[in-house]
């Protein structure tokens, strides 16, 4: 047994957990051809395991009809939520020079006319030359597809019903998500079973079970964001708002912000091709970067189920971060 | 956040973990009045949480048929391997006046006829002054059920459909249980999902969830063995055996062998009548006393499943005891 209760006790058993985890757990998802029934996603669920279903949405009306020029039409004369930052990573940590400190930065929000945006993005992909200048991602994870997007809601299946018969709920909330190549989405986690689906290019993720906590060097932040001033964004600090815990590991770049735990990270990588199915469960760690098609972009949707609280699950996970050995160097 | 690391950081996680989980789950057993589908059963085992289905094993044979007359029929001629131990705790704590120390009680064990075992278990418990003779319980726990006790198999159900289908395994185990009041077994957990089914008599378990190791002050004993030297149950400490961990603190004499979390463990108590069939989940602490028939036997059988070693289940519990917490006073 472990000394009790001291940092070295601590520290060791964090690595007996970890290389337990890595034992029993292969470090692939797994890959399914057809959509799993109820149970076969609740044994999923239970193993908090997830799963690609290759072509799982590839009989979808989204996987078959969309292009710019479709959701341009659809959209035509519509304003949509625009999240815009100078390189592409929203919500990552950003030093700023004005602070003097490394603060979470949370993008600016834009309303725009969508073919507008659309085009832009499109050109900022094909366009030699223009990946420097600012960067929009349609992602206000607000239950968008429900609301601004419903004009294509309709082509979509409106819930996934393995999940919703397993989990006996209904989606909290769906999501589009429209971008190129520029944005990448740092490494997070969400208290949600998340089913996603890709249908034009394709999203990289890499992801992180919740007990590799102490490996990802989780920080306080204060939180920030970019404002448009006289057409240049710039980092304003939210004097009020309260710091945020931010994962600061990235397993694209291994050597810095490692903890002494982040070396035995095994990361899990997948790729979704147009009309794959990812089973995101609940807690795991994603970073998500995208390669757009030949036209231009990156469109996904996601659905987001509440997770369940009940059981050892929520609890333990909690527990590991209140343990705070991430930052023990 | 906890400060990282230290004694203190470390106990007021583990106070949080404990609260968290009494706050987001409740102190009683979920009661059914048919057997789940697969898929609600799968959903129990993915929350980790007991239930007991009302019942549902009264359309049985076993439920129907079994007296003891019956079972000394049907085991006419036969020998059966029971547990003897003076007082009824077997694989209890008990103090050794040899050893000088605390010791883990483990039963002596004898082939006996099981017509003689059964009418001295009934005969113990039916007789006034009897009770503080030697105490015998048939309790291998080896698949008893499909070997020695083979010919009472086929009054029972060949195993739990439900469990099967959704754990995607054969019962790794199914016991037959045989005793009277004197009977006790301490709190201890198993590896294993359990599915208890109560034939004669009465069980009263209480039980405790995975993650409170911290409440029930495990610690490490030397093994023992009760053998029979001249008629008189002497405890022989096994030297050759290495020390087991073993939960000390007794939910029934809550002050005695206290740790300071466990006030904490919000102990759930249920009490399975003839008929009624419970599902025990994977690693939960129990103990189970019993209360005979008007027969004087009491008789149960369980099935058991190999747990999902996979997902963060067993790393989390097992770096819960790892850490060690439950004997900091």
């Amino acid at each position: 047994m472990a000394a009790y209760g001291d940092a070295d006790g601590t520290r060791a058993a964090v690595r007996e957990l970890l290389t337990t985890y890595n034992d029993l757990n292969g470090a692939t998802v797994e890959e399914l051809d057809h959509e799993p029934s109820p149970l076969e996603f609740m044994r999923s669920v239970a193993r908090n395991t997830p799963f690609v279903v290759r072509q799982g949405a590839a009989s979808w009306k989204s996987h078959q009809k969309w292009t710019p020029d479709y959701l341009k039409d659809k959209l035509a004369g519509q304003r949509v939520n625009v999240a815009i930052t100078p390189h592409g990573n929203a919500d990552a940590p950003t030093f700023s020079p004005c602070h003097g400190s490394t603060v979470i930065a949370k993008p600016h929000e834009e309303e725009q006319a969508f073919d507008e945006f659309l085009d832009y993005v499109t050109t900022q992909e094909l366009k030699q030359g223009s990946q420097s200048a600012e960067v929009r991602y349609a992602q206000t994870q607000n239950d968008n597809f429900r609301n601004e997007y419903i004009s294509l809601f309709a082509d979509a299946q409106s819930d996934i019903p393995f999940a919703r018969i397993a989990l006996q709920k209904e989606a909290e909330a769906i999501n589009l998500w429209i971008g190129n190549s520029c944005s990448v989405t740092c490494l997070h986690r969400d208290p949600m079973e998340n089913i996603y689906v890709q249908v034009l290019g394709r999203k990289h993720f890499i992801l992180l079970p919740p007990l590799f906590h102490p490996c990802v060097n989780e920080k306080m932040m204060q939180p920030a964001t970019y404002t448009r001033t006289g057409g240049v964004l710039t980092l304003e600090v939210d004097e009020d708002e309260e710091r945020v815990p931010l994962a600061t590991w990235d397993p694209d770049k291994a050597e810095r912000e490692a903890t002494e735990f982040s070396h035995l990270a095994k990361a899990v990588r997948v790729t979704l091709d147009p009309g794959d199915m990812l089973y995101l469960p609940a807690m795991w760690y994603h970073k998500v970067k995208q390669s757009s098609n030949e036209e231009g972009c990156v469109v996904a949707m996601n659905f987001w189920y509440d997770m369940d609280y009940s059981g050892p699950f929520y609890p333990s996970t909690t527990f590991i971060r209140n343990l705070g050995v991430s930052n023990q160097k």
